[in-house]
């Protein structure tokens, strides 16, 4: 659970459970004692990169400590059709107290790492890397950029604080790009880059000039990709060019080849497919 | 906002603001004024059943009350490609802030309505309703089981304490689906209907002769859900019958025919596809 | 601890905590050392049911795990004037830090298992189940809802959410019982059954055409009650039918012959005498 | 509202409403729109003492502001059977979603209120004051030491911080009473006093001797008490003198009588009868 | 620890450590494992008393568990230029996630600790007690208060809530010295002292006369504070007095020669100097 | 205030209330109602740079809306003794609730902003800023990088999670400098700038090499500074240099000419001495 903060992961789980069980599991409630025993292996239903075991486990730390869950994988292992990603096993009623809100979690994480696995591996030839958005599950946007790195992307900024976006209503806000990057310069930490988004080759020029960090072209076909990243090469070897605008899986091979640094994909986790596992329980 | 909490509802909406500023937003409060106004158009770029706009006005009442949200849509209604669906004005600062929340939200609801849609219209003909599960987004239930109402279908229960479903374990648990329910029904409310799950037309047997509620038809096929459906009704009116499984768009027809009264389809949210809304600045 | 939200649980008693002891035990904290230990005996004053005990136990487990709580009796059992329940011993302060919140809520609980315990007995011999309503005090409604089954009742729903109950308002507001049913049935979960309170034998007549799930007869007497029952009997042996109003313990029989199935006492609740119980420190 | 936490009471409000409500009121949020009103009067079904009257106005505040609570009278009013209270009027959802909650505090409070107002009614002719103790409901204490104070009585410590008290156990852990009373006061604010607790006259003048601030006579009968405050006073006029234990409503002259200044009633709140209030609607 | 709130203080150092680490410390995790271990002294920079040992501690019991920080020290210590005050050792990312966090806290407490001393000590020939104000950090009170102790001063109040001061505000607004006092006091617990602000004699004699349990001798010279004691003195045995106001270390031995009880210094806490301590890792 | 989180501000300013009125102001509450009003100035006792307007007006919103605080002045300006800063008027009870926290932080806040002026007008003849670090107060540190920013200066990281600093622990563990760059930079968002910490040259020249954003000469002396800024100016022009440890205000020209572009000083937070306001009420 590399750079997590545990002490909202915590919270967040509880209340998760809480939104699962506000006053209690009444079925299991009223047919388990403690003494019953229950065992159930995860299964994997899909192929994929497997995500949230820890998180599983941390969430029956929470329910009750008597439940145990084993793994043979770490997050980022590939797992396939049919394979046993875990066991799980304890007290019947709270195995099962767990199950949904692990399941609904693992799935959904491992469905973000899986297409995050797709668009690493669709250009490991090139030295380009991928990165997400913000465009998060409100709530969920830890988690759910500790999927796309485990999935082997990394991560564009965490929130509106921690990273400098210069757009079009900033630059007209300001009344150019120059002006932007120096009244944004003055105020903010010395060790946050300030990126700047472009749409044309003039605004590419505006950007190097103003000495952005980085500088984003946006929704440029690739030709004018090619031709943004040939003239700021031409003008500096410090500034991180990144793609962004429609990034789709079989776009990718070509963009990269344009020499971008990064690519930035929204669809890594506004549109999550959860990937199929499931806990089968033992008779 | 029909039956949502709102005390909550306030209490995730700062909460997820603060996930995307947790120490405001550098880009945009270095560059703009509070004098600084900007309007821009939320625009359909699908077609699909519009969900969150009270939300995304919620939103701003948050961030700045200077902001204004106009719409001529509610909550349910049709969009198409290219409609504008509403508008947004104020400090151009404040605007900024709630756009991504808001577009989450909207973009999010939206899916689930746009689906939920398509399935209770699939088979509108018939009395089947369409109902959701408990494969939500952890955090985010209350809001997702509101956009499946918004989109024609309606909820199953919310949570593990608010109805009871007995499973396969609970059965073996009990001893027996009868054993089951009698152990529950001794200690819950007597508001509460009690569900049993089948796999088979003796369990389902089983199941009527314990007196359940509800009696969910687990997996079946066609078939067997039409001979289930008639053994229920050979015995009872009362018992309303649940079909659940993989309950695919292009099956729901024939489910219905069976003459189930309700079909479950855990895809309405587990696995959504956000539908796609902008927010087009105005020059 | 049957069916309670632990986290809840354990939020609301360090709160309770913390509201006896904002800034600590300034008597105790600056008389005892760790090293002080001490030993008390909980003593019942009075005779009744038990409950709180493994509630007690947790407030120790929050305060100092050095203190134990050890007890022959588990909630539900009855005890005697001068009888034992348990002994309480660790380090001085911590014992007397948790006493206070410890026997205020095992006071309560046991003071409405007590009342529940009375009233569930007097009608043993009948089918007719008590059942508490939502005159609990503010905060405490899992507790004190799990002290009433504790005590041998059942619960009535647990708030506005769980359960439906149409009166005369929403009669009024829905133009006919029949219309009100039909507009809650539309939006709500099917695992949720619908009662409608009525007061004379037309609005039952009405109800019953409605497809209500329970039929609660408000402040009837029982010869109107017993009319009621035969009315509804007649036309489905499905329907619950709820007694409601004014149910002291000396009308329960009366009311339990006249077939209803169950009887809703907000005495249960509203107005709790404490059951004495002291905790006896060993010189 | 005097001396109120006003931030605690909105929380605690807020969160006793969702206790209430966790998704919503599923019958009025079904039937009612926004234009549907509604008004109900406040009906004093007992005499007593009313309390709360803000308390249940800032409910409302807190649900819809469109609500409105009307009343001619104050806390501490005296009301008498039958006697209309307040009016409450507004959108009908809003009023019936507030109902319960507001009826649960008011007549919870106002129960307290009048036993207060007896008590000290008791012994109006003499200079002695009631006060209660800690015995509150978890959750509650600030609400229901307001309610003694509307009543008419005071308030004793709010908690184990504000104040010392000195019992049995402290004075065995410390040695002697003036052991017990140096080790507190060394740490303690000199703006709190420290009361030590008494059961017979030797502890008494020890209590004396360690110059006590308030000394507690407990369980003394009235002849015991009598010669502790002739003791007490024979040595000092600045020591508050405290009688505590058993202290029913039919001995209060007898121990005023004795020249205490204060008498500790723990039934002011640990066994609170509800004082009938009720929302009858208006047609 | 002595009477601290331990679920505030835990509540609190979690709320720190996020402050500090709101997604993980991005150098550190991303760098070391588990296995990777380390070990560094607290090391004194400066001479002083040590406060804050434990809460430091408590830090690492928050972050992980396999870190251990080991003393030979308690609270209250003096320490000397260079001395080793503590060893924290364990997984070398844990180690560094707390160190800022325990310094910042160190270092301030230790801060007050040693002013506090230096002030007690100057008088220490004297009865009179040194205590602090309310001018302390927001969010900090009780830890400050804490070290306030640690150093061997007392405490005033803890805040609005748990002692009584009459200002002249408070004396306007009641009409005299007199009628504020007995308005407060029919309120008031009788658990609680009441103290009055005064400017002249004048005044202190109207707080005599009003039965001030506590008189504050604001802002008055040596030699007015010399006649107020007398007058005081001349009157009662009982009343404390307090002298305050731009008490610094240079005047404290004239003022307690005075013969005042208390003297109050909110420098103590509203400008605390950190005490240099430092982390020295080994390498 | 400029890109504070409101959210999180409103909580703490309710949270610091509620730590100076746990339950009230027993002394305004008892002697003051709504009518009395109060009006008192905010008055310079000392020259400085004013902080925590906006603020202090915010904290009456909280407590009262009736309260009204009117400035000529707003956060940033320099204000000279005796000059009237503000006037704050409304009910008395509610003026006095907010004068001790509102003066608490703005003194705190104008302290800093005071002290940020004077480093920062110390070299304004140069292009070196001045930065302030991780010491700050806990749970006030987005405040007091506020006043840091207000007085002139601008601000380091905000947290272990917005910016990676690589110290010599971590250059231990990963095995030289160049190892752990990579190993960060492969995990983090490439909008943030990767520092490395140098105590001589030869890491300086390592940190060079492995392509590190910023460089931190740490406790270097004037003479090494210089030949460090020589050395990393000789291979790049886009590296930032900083210059940290002991940074006194008379050092700063001498460190200022030696070229870095920033200097970092702890003091500016860890030690911060309140600026004298005070709340002179109007007779």
């Amino acid at each position: 659970m590399s750079s997590l903060n545990i002490f909202e992961l915590e919270r967040n789980l509880k209340s998760w459970l809480e939104e699962d069980m506000p006053f209690g599991d009444i079925t299991s409630d009223n047919i388990f004692e403690k003494k019953h025993k229950g065992e159930g292996d995860l299964i994997a239903k899909e192929e994929g990169v497997i995500c949230g075991i820890d998180i599983y486990r941390k969430i029956y730390e929470l329910i009750d400590k008597d439940v145990e869950l084993t793994s043979n994988f770490i997050d980022g292992d590939l797992i396939h059709v049919g394979q046993k990603v875990g066991t799980i096993s304890g007290p019947m009623a709270s195995v099962l107290k767990g199950e949904r809100l692990g399941l609904n979690i693992m799935q959904r994480l491992s469905g973000i790492a899986t297409m995050a696995h797709a668009y690493s591996k669709e250009i490991e030839a090139f030295k380009t890397e991928i990165v997400d958005t913000r465009k998060t599950t409100p709530g969920l946007r830890s988690l759910e950029k500790y999927a796309v790195r485990v999935g082997g992307c990394t991560n564009h900024r965490f929130s509106l604080s921690d990273a400098v976006l210069i757009k079009d209503n900033h630059i007209a806000g300001a009344g150019s790009i120059g002006n932007a990057v120096d009244m944004v310069k003055k105020s903010i930490p010395h060790t946050v880059k300030i990126e700047v988004e472009t749409e044309n080759l003039d605004e590419v020029l505006e950007a190097i000039t103003a000495k952005a960090d980085i500088i984003m072209l946006d929704n440029m076909d690739n030709e004018m990709t090619s031709k943004a990243v040939e003239l700021i090469r031409s003008k500096s070897s410090y500034i991180t060019i990144e793609a962004s605008g429609n990034m789709t899986l079989d776009r990718l091979k070509d963009v990269a080849k344009t020499g971008v640094d990064i690519i930035s994909v929204g669809a890594l986790t506004h549109s999550v497919a959860a990937l199929d596992i499931s806990l089968k329980f033992k008779k």
